[in-house]
């Protein structure tokens, strides 16, 4: 759009182009006094998040100069020693690290897969899903069965014998939330070849968890559950639009025989760390309100929407907080969780020492869904709580957030669920996360500055009104 | 994220896969029956964008196929073709060509400017703003002033003289809607050579009309409003990179000779087309809903976000209704107008052509923010048709659509404006655009395929509601 007129006079010019300016977002009306100092606060994290943020600065750097960071790998060594090293810069109260054994599973050789069709040879995009084991090293070649679902998988029963399971759901596109997609068809990816090494299947692949077609292969934590370990196959993803292929190759050439081959392998527990630092609070220094994301990543991608975004955002609250001299009433602390694609060892090992040690947590918040622009925030609360972060509405509606909805808040801050606590999960855009979850192309060069910023000041905003009127336990006569 | 847990039986993954579902996104309660019947509509035209649309393919062959099509070129010639075949492959009741004369101004040889400080020669990435004189062909060399904004420059005098004037007025990045931060900038690109060319400036460079720092010259529209010819001096659009360094080199070197050269011109008008078809109204065919696009973009990108986006769902509008079975009462009129960048030729030749004509235009829909996630719309109309558009909030809010504000509709539809007309500008998230607008990266694979379908199912939405309820001219006793 240009909306630009031409052939006027100079003045009319300008006239015109103030015309053209959209008005201003405002504030609802008929705000108290203390809403109108909340404001003011939130649009100053707001303003300045947008002019002289530095999330968008430690993303490049993690992303760039040390990039994906499977748990156990020499690269999720090197970002915790950037993690500690980011949160001493910006002068945080305290700051350590919190040892947790991982496990360490690793890709090995570049995987392969194609398969024969008329005398054609179709490569195809295929990478081992996390925890699988590898094939023989000469390869898996075997005839396919298509399935939709574990429900038909579990149906198979003997004609899974000797074959590969091609576990073929796709995403419900029409679900808004693309999570709500993701959710209805990762059970395949996690319990398909579970589902069917009980049969004697030689081998499981799964349509990539993404919207629509595209040509990388989005990898992801599988299990094996209880069967026992002979039954153990190898699983892999492929690209959507292989997945697509396939199924069409297969309705013509119903016994055309696919390879794969892959050489991951799951070494013992490693040693790592979830990296910790805080704010003490002035009045409640023994009362907690975390703020996380997870410092790990997938190995394809360089784990810039997963999750070095929620890192950096999660930071960026304490700096906006510091920024800005809000001295909270209770600790704030920033975590950066260790190992939340495979095994979330990290949040388990914070939740169990933070009972340990009797810590008193009154709420936490996660960024784990994507760096793209605010939507608003899922709450998982008592209603008392619950009702309460509602009724911000008015003053996080400016910035975008709308939707503020009972739901869940993240896997990272979700062991430490009790009742009287307030758990929230960041929840910024869906609709472009899963074209890069999980592969290789969830690269820095996806985030957009403002979108992160943006995010980093709503979750400030969160935090600041958390901080100053969540009911406690005594309140809530819990 | 990953949200699994490791580890478990098969019974217990499939399970805690179930729990990590999102919520279902759900209307708010206390529907009334009719609006059950419209939310079930709305919820049919998002089903079939998202899954059977035709947007992106569309917008794929528009930009991938004929590119970027300023007015007057060959291939905004040829998008005029493609326009009228893609209305006629969707059966519209009635398809035509109206001839519009549009300006015809062609940029040239690859544009060159430079500068060197301490003995270094920094390039420049530069392109000529639309209706710009060129420069000799030698180009033009002279010292620089810089100055922040029109007013600024008005006070400068005879310091121009002689001088290239060098815009560096940079984006409020506090907005949160970018476009405000467009509007408070956009009179240097537009008014900056009428301003110091009165003052004998030789030329004026002007920092791009964008986000941030980035390496992209920004185009265009400038005019020269009614200065003599004489007093004509070239204007063109630097990086935001270029401009941050030639500033932060000019206060170390003021006397720094600055050099540009470009070889664009204004030729003869042109003639062209808008791109017309309609669905006949069932009750009142004699009422028109106008939804429109503009089908020209500038020539550096492919006008993919300027304005194919636009287009294309405006297209896709009639097919929805179409494909969902909806006959509208009034007539649904779809234009892609020719000639909105530079000129809006096409808008006021239409809105000519309706008043000789006497048709009864009762709304209108534009499409030109580009094809991001969806946010909402803009409503320019009176008290009643306001109120009852904001109405609609609780049908379209499950679906992004939170901002139903008063503001402006867009510049093609505009002419169309009487106090009975609503006319309505559909509003998609504002933070990625200016990273795009009118430079070479507004191309193709910018645009997300959902969030442009989203956006097609977001103003079909809206044009079945308007066509059900609008206050008519006579119910307004107007």
């Amino acid at each position: 759009m240009n909306k630009l007129l031409t052939l006027f006079s100079v003045a009319a010019i300008l006239t015109a182009c103030n015309q053209k300016k959209e008005a201003p977002i405002t504030l609802k009306k008929g705000l108290t006094t203390e809403e109108k100092t909340d404001s003011t606060h939130v649009k100053h994290f707001f303003n300045t998040a947008l002019t002289e943020g530095k999330s968008y600065e430690w993303l490049r750097d993690l992303t760039q100069n040390i990039g994906g960071r499977l748990s156990g790998s020499p690269e999720a060594a090197k970002a915790v020693v950037w993690g500690e090293k980011v949160m001493k810069e910006i002068g945080l109260d305290s700051v350590w690290l919190q040892p947790v054994m991982v496990p360490h599973w690793v890709r090995g050789e570049k995987e392969v897969a194609y398969y024969t069709v008329n005398g054609i040879k179709k490569e195809v995009p295929v990478c081992a899903l996390g925890f699988s084991i590898a094939t023989p090293t000469s390869g898996i070649t075997a005839e396919v069965i298509e399935v939709k679902s574990i429900k038909e998988a579990e149906s198979l029963g003997d004609k899974a014998n000797g074959k590969i399971v091609f576990f073929n759901g796709a995403f419900d596109e029409t679900l808004i939330n693309t999570f709500q997609a993701y959710g209805g068809c990762v059970s395949q990816r996690f319990g398909g070849a579970a589902t069917v090494g009980k049969f004697g299947a030689k081998g499981v692949i799964v349509r990539s968890m993404t919207n629509g077609i595209n040509d990388y292969p989005h990898t992801g934590s599988m299990g094996y559950g209880e069967i026992p370990k002979e039954q153990y196959i190898p699983a892999a993803a492929i690209s959507s639009r292989a997945a697509e292929n396939l199924s069409a190759d297969l309705k013509k050439n119903p016994n055309l025989k696919f390879y794969f081959k892959q050489s991951c392998e799951t070494l013992p527990d490693a040693p790592s760390h979830n990296v910790i630092g805080e704010i003490k609070g002035s009045e409640n220094p023994d009362k907690i309100i975390v703020v996380g994301g997870h410092l790990d990543s997938w190995d394809l991608g360089e784990g810039a929407h997963d999750d070095g975004a929620g890192v950096v955002q999660a930071l960026e609250v304490a700096y906006l907080l510091k920024n800005n001299n809000i001295k909270p009433k209770n600790t704030i602390r920033i975590v950066f969780f260790m190992n939340e694609e495979n095994g979330t060892r990290g949040a388990k090992e914070y939740a169990k020492k933070a009972k340990e040690n009797n810590e008193n947590h009154i709420g936490g918040l996660e960024s784990d869904s994507g760096g793209h622009t605010p939507r608003g925030f899922a709450i998982d609360a008592n209603e008392k709580n619950t009702d309460l972060v509602k009724s911000w509405n008015k003053l996080l509606a400016p910035y975008g957030l709308h939707d503020l909805v009972e739901g869940y808040s993240g896997a990272d801050i979700k062991p430490l669920k009790e009742e009287h606590i307030t758990l929230v999960g960041y929840k910024p855009d869906s609709q472009r996360y899963f074209d890069y979850h999980h592969t290789s192309t969830d690269t820095f060069d996806k985030v957009n500055k403002r979108e992160l910023e943006l995010g980093s000041a709503s979750m400030t905003s969160l935090i600041y009104l958390m901080d100053k009127y969540l009911y406690s336990q005594e309140e809530l006569k819990l």
